[in-house]
């Protein structure tokens, strides 16, 4: 993504502290005490500049929508968006996916959300890939026995890797599409990518898998 | 596939019974017996007018090949250039691949190819998919407990199907492309019909995968 410098950014940040998460990893938040209650809490990784947390946020008011994004320059776009939009729902975590496991608590989560990664398509580059076994590790980690993992991309090339990831990881997957839009899902809210993606004709992969040894062993 | 009524087929078949089996489901076969070496077994589920099977026959000399089909018209096909190619690790099985369990002795097989199998889309005929959970636990029973089901397709909702049929009946996906022929693998045997289907530029999906509990198991 683009990144412009921001200079306004860190105090935009630090001006709307009731919005955005920035000490995570050093001192792991109680999110129910963030939100103010016990609704499920709902993680998309990469959120960008935050269309698709602020189209789920507004779609199930019960849940609450933690978007990650390691960038400032971007995450302080979405922050614009998320204050115009008034939701309660939503935090903004400024964050790098390898220290998500800091930033949670165990079981903490119902739903990671993985939306148009960037494939870091050499392989030498594959432990970067945030379907790689290490990130696996965490993301088992902080869901619940119940916890999911919902990814979805154009890459066909991370589809294929992280399908046979989660595959030899242990996970089962529950739901795969290898044409998203062809299936018309009324359900499915866009990210940015997506829309600019899907407009050129080219198809978007999703699926959903699950820990099934989580689920067996507690 | 078109078929034609072929009046000589029966003979044919009869004349060649070195090469058609067509009571496998009524008296299993001792299929080291039948090759006349012990040579890993392989099996084609639909191997229509054969290309697949005498291509993978003539680049593996040291594998026994059998490719199995229902249809007698077609079958006849395949065997009429398989005595063409005097390829001797060859084997053309007549019957129905809901009776494989019948056909084969328990952990016998080495490799299960589903090529281009009928995708029935209809949720209705979703047991007919040769990748619903009966046929699964057929093939578990045949194959050995290294054994790999690799399959092809271009048909998008298949595929799809299959990858969380294989991960919910607790099989491993040990390797996915979803664009088989941009990967160009000088490894592949096409089939008749994914020369037909790739010449149109539609992607060739492949997968592999293995009956991990059998392994755990046994």
């Amino acid at each position: 993504m683009r990144q412009r410098h921001k200079p306004w950014a860190d105090d935009f940040i630090r001006e709307n502290d009731n919005l955005f998460i920035t000490d995570a990893a050093e001192s792991p938040k109680c999110w129910q005490k963030v939100f103010g209650n016990d609704n499920p809490i709902h993680v998309e990784i990469g959120a960008g500049k935050g269309q698709f947390i602020r189209g789920m946020a507004e779609k199930y008011p019960d849940i609450n929508f933690v978007g990650m994004e390691v960038a400032k320059s971007v995450i302080v776009t979405a922050g614009q968006k998320v204050l115009a939009s008034d939701r309660t729902n939503i935090r903004l975590l400024l964050g790098d996916a390898s220290l998500i496991s800091k930033m949670f608590r165990e079981n903490e989560v119902a739903v990671i959300y993985l939306n148009f990664s960037d494939p870091w398509p050499k392989n030498r580059h594959e432990k970067r890939r945030l379907t790689y076994r290490s990130f696996l590790q965490q993301y088992e980690t902080i869901l619940s026995p119940s916890g999911k993992i919902v990814m979805k991309t154009d890459n066909s090339g991370l589809f294929a890797y992280s399908l046979v990831s989660f595959s030899q990881y242990g996970m089962k997957l529950e739901e795969v599409s290898l044409d998203l839009h062809a299936e018309d899902d009324p359900e499915n809210v866009q990210t940015e990518y997506e829309e600019k993606f899907s407009a050129k004709g080219q198809p978007i992969y999703r699926c959903q898998a699950a820990f099934d040894s989580k689920n067996i062993q507690k």
